[in-house]
């Protein structure tokens, strides 16, 4: 199935990091993966025309625009990929639903809640096939923690304990669009915290049921301007959430996002410990998960660090031989692979996220701002 | 001053593993360190007659007794060491304290917090000193994290994250007494909470002014009597306690604490993010601490791993040459170390944590059992 | 420069898997650096015509052929990329080079000492530019540690320790070509020791200029037949090189390569201790450096992991924001951008290996063969 | 058998780092271990009498003496250690042994291998036990290591990779005893390559046939005299020793050691890897063991890291509960347990070493001296 004769035309909005990072993925996955069929990069939208031309040149769109709408409903579209700031997914997602597209738009689901709603309530009128790109769920470690899970591996959950670290946004980062609740709808929570609530609903299998107590804070609240250093605005999102949570099935788990972890890069980490096992991801170490059975003999027991690169692990067998990592970008290309395959009556190597899917994410980050804002802290004050 | 002349006369009260490794520390601590008095180990008291005369021969305790208001009143006496279970601290270190000893107690101050309350007011009136076993505080990579937040490498801390990870707390674990409130006040919350309550005062210099949300659990609700397998008991204590809390300088933290972290054996592990810098310990790696600092030129920066055995680090020059590192029980050799320094006048090489400072981490561990009894949880069949 | 005009066309011959990589490298670095000019897949040429046919379809290559000859001396090309097995290195590069073309050889340079010497003499009588693909110096952790060498990070070198660890050679791995002689030249020698004395020599910035013992080892003799397990044949390569060596400098060194390093996928490790300083770097960690310098006060000085995904480290600020990690192929896509900067008058990021560099190399893994062959060893049976 | 009647005295020579390590473990292993002799520390000998006098008032020492004859030949004492530098253990021990005593002699066994042939020789006539301190196979991982191998866990050994890295040993550092030939009989090789022989030959349980290329190095040929800094002497010992090595059994090793491996304080390295399995040690995180299994299935394949703490691990379980790690010392205590094991009839733990054992370290520790002065290297001047 090497060049298929079938093609999957794209419509992609957006050209900024997600777009750029998008488009090598659609350029690419065809080149590792048979699929069964070929993603063909029909039209890009962008709001600055010279600019979205020369991404188009790039990385090979047949044709740039600057009306998304015109993208969106474009003929021989089949599927629309929403790489743009949060605040616009509703509209466009809905629209080309509306125009019979599949649709796979970038996360989180939306800004507000609202948003979300009616992002899910769309896809559930449409016959469009919907997906979220939380592609951590791509990376073949990530995958490889989920099937032992369902495999048993772990057993009844007692614990997740959930962190997404950043350690970029000091007092001198500038106040960017994502420090703008209008553009971003939030800071950390939307950006970080939507990943690993999402991976630890994908990993567990269960819905998060309570928060139990939730910090939403805002330590830096006046930033430098990005055009005049010399002034200040106010930021008017969370720098860091942290929030406890009980699942379905009885587990525990602590939630915490932030930008201001000094030292840290990008740790998106999550331990999970059952009755039978446990497992540790690091996504600065994407290519290993570190797993523990307590079926191996109490002497002999202790953590296994495997090396996810595989040909029997998730993708791997697609990319190079064993021991040679991947690295950021391939999740995004996984994802492809599966989206394609999805839409062509396929299954995906694990579960793609949905529009009904990352509607339950956004609702749990919705329950940690209302279970921050009620406020209901014990002050030590109180204790004597 | 290798064999010095002054004598400080020990009684200790307690006989079971704590027992041991006080009893261990000492006897060695003259042997490693130049002290201002050598530690006399002038009687012993526990609950069996046999095992406690055992105890003392083994140990080179001049005397035994089964009465430990014996020991507690002994006229030759000049410091007494409690320790036994959480529910018997209060009046034996009432006693001892009133008898006109210097009193130090294994942790936590007490099972309860009047107790707590009543040992606090004991050593306002006392004339003697009072200690408490917060013997992670001698671990030396944990007193140079101390030096090194006092001296500015962190700057304002924006988060700590704290966890105390053990998973010796199966289904199959029998009804040992740590599982019955009677003797032990609690599960996880006295026996490790209130270690990383207490190390992360310690570490921040801070107190915490509120805690923001709590789950107390016991997930494990019956458990097999150590006596007749074939039977089960009722557990009344937590497994496990997480809570989220907020520093009086705006930090804000996270402290997880359970017996169930399956895969884990012992991990007391504390992360803390300034401004200027950062710091991670792990217990599992005791002669070990990360540092991070932003100062450093950006394409240089990283964790620093210090091995913290160098004759200059906390105590580490009375023990080895450089590289050679410590185990579990020179903790309590340091502390005793830092104690006979402290009641001749000295000063210790950190602050030792007396009776007023360890009943601030019990207000913590009581505010976090509080909010968990409130239980202002979002369900999230609120949020649509 | 988004879009240059000027091309640079290449032919390839080869396409497995170094094909592959290369086919990717050569469609993706424009997409990611801004090159002075965009490299056009002009022809692939292999020995099967159907799968040369859709691996041009794949990977966009204009035309296909399985006459090498043809490819070398097309016209257009301005740089053939040499991707074959080893023994075919010399007739094609040599070829090339006399055609007046650029030549990219896939390392090592050749199977042999003859056919090497005999490639260096060519380059030097040459107009084109040479390059060989040793692309683990395009590393980003590499270079930087490069970069810390030539800044004096290290100071006067005492030791390199370097090993090429693989474990997937163990008795029932069938007798590929790389365990024929005729067409690999050598087994672990050329294919991975080949590597880290490129590696060395490159860290370090000096020779070797000694042997000083060596072993030579083929542990497994007979192999099972790719087409017919049940019978075997002779492998007539080494399974593991083990040899000690001296700097000009006065460094002394050892290297270490092996397919039977059982438990190992890919681990390309060197550590260097020098006067100043230290380094280590692990490709199975390749995105991480280590360094230590003894420039920090002593209690404060330790291992610093530097995640080398800086917008200041080597091409990553081409790739995406720090954090992000990498992955094996994108070495072979920052090599393309260094090659066509090179060839169009810039400077690379890091120096490109040439012929004549990769020589000196081949020089070394000749001086380890011969030093095994003279088996000067010392029996314990002489030691009484 | 917690306060046994049978006591075995002990007279010790020497009162530095090793008199210091071995007092402190005479005098604990009884309060740990129920041994089958309570070890009576009887008579301690030194140079200087009134630090011998101190030393054995601060360790516990009923008499003290400046003769060392004394001691050796005293009436009540039934084993003699010899923690005294290299030069003298040949003739103190075979008094020892001719005065029909027991001998625990520090390693290596002497600074020359006539000194340890004699030694040997003598052993072989006495009637006496002996043992070798070489203490670094009583650390529990390294025991569980030894263990696993004779299970098979590894099965045919391919490789044995040993390094004992150092770093204290720049130019700044003082013209001390050890860099003096007269006193240490030499540097790195009897210090540290004396270790990594003797536990890869304990590991392996096989014997070196032979050493296959060798380089001895003195990187500081002049150093600081310690009284006047201002002068400069020679240095006569090594500062590091590379070389090559077979076993009988077929595997192929290097063995390393410096003192000039800047960064690190004490890496005490091992990795072996077989057909079955493999093992990594580093004594910088000693109570570690790593552990692989082929036997696992390929995509669960890892590197497993026990927490060599349990109960039913060597020692471990007289020492703390779970997760509770030792320190350097702990291994002198293990090594005493055993030992008086050994001398009431019982079995150790894992095998001791006696001087006949030792000497086969020795003799290995020649060869690569002998290899390395043959000299017959390869200059890469030769190959062209």
């Amino acid at each position: 199935m090497m060049s298929p004769d079938r093609r999957l035309n794209v419509a992609m909005l957006g050209t900024k990091f997600m777009g750029r990072a998008h488009a090598h993925a659609w350029r690419s996955a065809g080149r590792f993966f048979d699929l069964p069929a070929e993603p063909g990069r029909r039209i890009v939208a962008g709001r600055d025309a010279e600019a979205t031309r020369a991404f188009a040149d790039r990385w090979g769109w047949e044709e740039a625009t600057t009306r998304w709408r015109t993208a969106v409903s474009h003929p021989e579209v089949d599927l629309v990929d929403v790489a743009t700031p949060n605040d616009l997914h509703a509209e466009q997602a809905i629209a080309a639903l509306e125009a019979g597209k599949h649709v796979a738009c970038e996360k989180p689901l939306a800004g507000t809640l609202e948003d979300a709603r009616a992002l899910r309530d769309a896809a559930r009128r449409a016959e469009g096939d919907t997906f979220v790109w939380y592609s951590y769920r791509r990376v073949p470690a990530v995958a490889l923690a989920h099937q032992l899970v369902r495999a048993g591996w772990v057993g009844r959950i007692y614990h997740v304990r959930a962190v997404y670290l950043q350690g970029w946004g000091g007092p001198e980062t500038p106040l960017l669009w994502r420090f703008r609740r209008g553009r971003a709808g939030s800071g950390a929570l939307g950006d970080l915290s939507a990943h690993i609530v999402d991976m630890a609903r994908f990993l567990t299998g269960e819905e998060i049921v309570e928060v139990s107590g939730s910090i939403v804070e805002t330590f830096i609240k006046e930033r430098p301007l990005p055009d005049d250093p010399s002034r200040t605005g106010r930021s008017t999102v969370d720098d860091a959430v942290l929030f406890l949570a009980r699942f379905a099935g009885g587990a525990i788990a602590s939630f915490e996002s932030t930008r201001l972890a000094t030292g840290v890069k990008n740790a998106n980490r999550i331990e999970i410990h059952g009755e039978r096992g446990a497992l540790r991801f690091n996504f600065e170490r994407m290519n290993e998960l570190e797993v523990f059975s307590a079926d191996d003999p109490p002497p002999l027991q202790g953590w296994r660090t495997i090396q996810v690169t595989h040909e029997d692990h998730p993708w791997t067998g697609s990319w190079w031989p064993d021991g040679h990592g991947l690295g950021y970008e391939h999740t995004f290309v996984n994802q492809v692979a599966d989206m394609v395959t999805a839409v062509s009556g396929g299954t995906p190597v694990v579960p793609l996220p949905d529009f009904e899917d990352a509607y339950q994410t956004q609702r749990v980050l919705e329950a940690a701002v209302v279970s921050a804002r009620e406020r209901s802290a014990v002050r030590l004050s109180q204790i004597r």
